[in-house]
This record gives structure tokens, C-alpha cells and sequence, in this order.
């Protein structure tokens, strides 16, 4: 049986798994990511990880799709991504790869690849056209119409994560200001529980965290929130209402029927998604949103490393327009 | 030699023209709308209007595309304008037209058919992935991608005037706050040099409208800019920068190679490009932005008479797709 490589490059760690194109996993395995060492020995890792899994398997991948954290050319071919270990600008990992695996290579920004898999074998099974929000440490999107993702020809696009809310907002990692990512991803939210902690405006947090802001994050804060601490839930409430902001703001521009939230920071329960639709409601006004539905990812973690699965058997996504 | 029938349904005046495909308009004329008489009363008046178009010309059109203050339903059947006196809910205009002109009919959002005109006969010859804005009375959108017009499944979509850039600023038209439209649009810019005028923080404007706020318009402050009035130069420069950032938010979210920026108020040089493009360069930072152009449309006030050429001929729309 055909089977096709996934992987996912986080900062940390390497997922990489074997999976048919109806998504069923065969193999998996997981490494280190060490990006301190440079895009070299890191890709070299990627390979061997792939070469294990086929060994796991007894047999070759057909091709890999592969999430990054970051963005390649349109075709494919050349990486950058700012946020590892390294200088990561113009790595040419397509061209490294195939020799060591054997095997036609497709790179795709990680939240785009989510986006895919949602796509392909979640949401997008009975609902081919939908936006796509990842919310974890940073914020990224994906857009998918009538069963394909966009594409921009440049390679990168619906960066839902760093558009604007709030012009003069706070500073932001990706130099602009205000963007999204500033207000609700995973360490927005964890600075403003900080931020109660510190200023002793929060005893349930305090107690649940024993006073140390290290242990601070959306899961304990959204515990807290759970057990009555309302400064938290003004926190987590506000944070809410700002993804309902972008949300709507997609809406407006592609008026999906569909909008996914998934990613780290939702698994958490920290968002509160009456709050979202609620916002959306209040928002757009320019056509009627009863029937857009805001809905949990239905693959979780899993959307990436499904994504991967559709990216390397071509399913969902034409190259030929980039 | 084959013609069609484009009409740009407006709040005072129907305008109507033939064109051949390539563009070359053969006929046209305009009478007012006269909303107050009702949707059979305009409608009929617009289907005179086609019949005398084709009596001018001595030759019947093959398809009529027409332009609408509002939002059709995705196959333009049945249309809704809230702006127009009279009750313009789901009115049956193409299952009236049809038979007064003996013609097929398509209907659409008037700045999704500028948007139209643009990219079938404007910069969309040479760049046929394209955001489109219409700054004028209002603020409205279109989006174009590998030469098609985007149209989601409700028929409703690029509302770039009705997305959220200041989350607690004024109300809009719409029901919701803060929307680009009401920082940007002929009426918010106008209710900003009224404010300078009637608290006195202008003399050149004040000498211009001879003191008369009902002269306060887009034109009249460009033109006090012009001869150095600072308070109205920091006005259009900070709804320069509000667009800018609606700008920046459609490219981070659409990465089209260009943004064409239309509409009367852009005609009267109230709006600073440079103050757009600066802006974008500040707001993202995801990707270079050097390659994305913003321009001002090729067409001008021709853009929505065009995109109905291009709407009854079935160019640079699918609707198999909505």
C-alpha cells in the first residue's frame, strides 16, 4: 500500500510519522529538534527520521509534505524561518532532502499545513470552504475554497496572527504593533495573568499556582477562571472578545461558512467561544452570520501531521496556481 | 457585432450604457433613480432605459450586467438595498428584467463589479490577482485571484469597509464600531474638517467654504492641505494611516501583488498614498512587501460601467463557483 511521509519542525521537537492517503497512521517517532547545530544537521536529522520510519514500516514513502515554522518559496524549495536556533534564511531543504530519502519533497508554512489537514480530514470533509486559526505560542491562519487552499503567488498569506486590532496595542514580535498574536496568543494571555498576579488582583490563581508567575499560563489561568476568579475571567473574556475581532474581521473579507479554531491555546479551554460568536454577531452586520459556524478543530494536534499526509499526496492543494 | 448591457444602479441617478466585449462603449445614457417610487417603478425605468440604449444603437444586447447599492443573492437573482427608499427587500429584479429587455440578467454589488471592470479591463490585464477598495460615500471591497472574481456561496464577501480598525471607535452605518468606513469615507473625513471648523482650529479651510460647513468636503480640505493648512494635512494623513492599515490587513491576509485603491474620494486627492504604502511597510512584517504595489485604478468612475460589460459577458467571474 502507498504510503506517505509527514513531518512537522517545531522549535523543539520533530514529529514525523507515515500515514495512507485516507490518513491512517503507520508509523511515528519523534526527535529532539537541537537547531542550535544549523539547518544542516538538523535536515540530515529529518532524513534519517524519515529513513527510520520506512525501516519501521518495510516500505518507502511515496513523498514527504513538511511543516515549518516559517515560510517556504511558492514552490516549495527554500525556507526562512526566524524563530529557530541558526541562521535559517534561504535554506535550500527541498534540495538537501530528496537525495537522503529518495523521494519528491513539499515544504508548507506549519499553520497553512494545519489548515490542510483540517481540509482534507477534519472540518472540511463536509465543509470544503473555511478559515483556519492556530492559537498557541504564536497565531497562524490558513484559508481553504471549495476544497483547496489558498495560495498566494509569493508563498505566504493569511496571516490572521498579525493583522491589526488594536493600532496603537502593544509592541509585537513581528515588529508591527496591535496585531492579534500581541492579544490572545499563549504568552499574551499568560503576561496579563502575570500581570493580576503580581498586582494582587487575583487570589485563585495565586493559591493555584502557589504565588510563582513561572507556573502561570492559560491552563492554570483558564482552572482558575473555572473555580470564580473573575479578574481571569475578565482577562480571558477580553482576550475572547479580540479573536472574535479577527474572526470577524475574516468573515467580512471571505464570509466563510466555517471558521476552525484550533492550536494549543483553544485545547486549554482558555477561549471562550460564546464570547467569539457573540463578537462576531456584534460585528459583522453587513449580511447575515447565523449561518457561519464557529467550531473547534476536529483533529487537534493532529491537523499538522494530517496536513503533511495531504501536502505530500497532493490532495487539496494546487501547486500549479502558486 | 455583438453588445451588452451595463447599469450602475445608483441612490440619485441609473446610469446605462452598450459595450462591446473588448470595452469600447457604443451607447449611454442616464436617468434618475427616483428610489421613493418603489423597486417596480425603478426597475422598470432601468429596463426603458436598456430598450431606448438598444434603440440608439440599432442593435438588442445579449446579456445585461448591472451594478447594486447592496448585495444580490449568490445568483443574482434577488436583490436587497438597504441605502434605496422604498422597500428593497428581496426583490425579484432579474425575474422582472428579463422579459422587459428579452435578455439574460446578472446582478451585483457595485464595488465587486468595479472590482470586475478593473481586473478584466483595468491593472487586472497585467495583474490578475487583485484587492480592490471603493472609497467614496461609503467603503466597500472586491478581491480577484488568477483572473477570477472571489465570490463566496452567500454572495456577500470583501466587506474591507466594514472590518474593524478601531475596536471602541465611533458607530457605524452598519451597527457595528470603529469599521474602516467610519475613519475613511467621504462622510468621516468631511464630519472631521466640520469638527476643525467649528472649533476653529483651521483658517485656510475657514477662508476656503467661506466659513459654510456645508462646503466642508474631501476636495475643498485636499485643497486647504494643498495650500499648507497643517490641522487638515494631520486629518487626511490620519485617515491615510487608518487605511493604511485596512490596507495591511487585506495584504496579510491576501498577499495580492497589488491593491487599487478607487472611488471619489481617492479621485479628489484626499487620501496620501505615501502615508498608505508607509504604513503598510510598518504593519507587515511577515513577509517583504516591497513587490506589492499600490495603485490608484486605472479606470476611475468607469470602473463599475466596465466591470458590467465584463459581468453580462461572463468574464473574469465563474458563477458555477458560488
Amino acid at each position: 500500500m502507498t504510503v506517505y511521509a509527514t513531518i512537522d519542525l517545531g522549535g523543539t521537537k520533530i514529529a514525523g510519522a507515515l500515514a495512507t492517503v485516507e490518513g491512517a497512521i503507520v508509523a511515528e517517532r519523534t526527535v529532539p529538534t537541537q537547531s542550535y547545530e544549523g539547518p544542516r544537521a538538523v535536515i540530515e536529522r529529518i532524513g534519517a527520521l524519515v529513513n527510520e520510519l520506512a525501516a519501521d514500516y518495510g516500505e518507502r514513502p511515496a513523498a514527504l509534505g513538511m511543516g515549518i515554522p516559517g515560510n517556504a518559496t511558492a514552490a516549495g524549495e527554500v525556507i526562512f524561518l526566524p524563530n529557530l536556533a541558526g541562521n535559517w534564511r534561504d535554506v535550500p531543504a527541498r534540495a538537501w532532502l530528496e537525495p537522503m530519502i529518495g523521494c519528491p519533497v513539499a515544504l508548507l508554512n506549519d499553520v497553512r499545513m494545519a489548515t490542510l489537514g483540517e481540509l482534507v480530514y477534519g472540518h472540511g470533509i463536509t465543509t470544503p470552504t473555511l478559515a483556519f486559526f492556530a492559537i498557541g505560542t504564536g497565531i497562524g491562519g490558513g484559508f481553504a475554497y471549495d476544497g483547496h487552499l489558498y495560495m498566494a503567488a509569493g508563498g505566504v498569506n493569511s496571516e490572521f496572527g498579525h493583522h491589526t486590532i488594536l493600532p496603537d496595542g502593544p509592541r509585537c514580535g513581528c515588529g508591527s504593533r496591535g496585531c492579534l498574536e500581541t492579544l490572545c496568543s499563549g504568552p499574551a494571555i499568560t503576561a496579563e495573568g502575570v500581570r493580576l498576579l503580581l498586582t494582587g488582583q487575583t487570589t485563585v490563581l495565586y493559591t493555584l499556582v502557589d504565588g510563582d508567575t513561572g507556573r502561570v499560563n492559560p491552563r492554570t489561568m483558564a482552572e482558575a477562571a473555572a473555580q470564580g476568579d473573575t479578574a481571569v475571567r475578565e482577562v480571558l473574556g477580553r482576550a475572547s472578545e479580540y479573536l472574535g475581532i479577527a474572526v470577524s474581521n475574516v468573515i467580512a473579507f471571505f464570509h466563510p461558512p466555517l471558521v476552525v479554531l484550533g492550536g494549543g491555546v483553544v485545547g486549554t479551554s482558555a477561549i471562550d467561544f460564546d464570547t467569539v460568536r457573540a463578537t462576531v454577531r456584534a460585528r459583522v452586520q453587513m449580511f447575515p452570520v447565523d449561518d457561519v459556524r464557529i467550531e473547534e478543530s476536529l483533529l487537534g494536534t493532529r491537523a499538522g501531521m494530517l496536513g503533511g499526509v495531504a501536502l505530500a499526496a497532493q490532495r487539496g492543494i494546487a501547486w500549479g496556481r502558486t
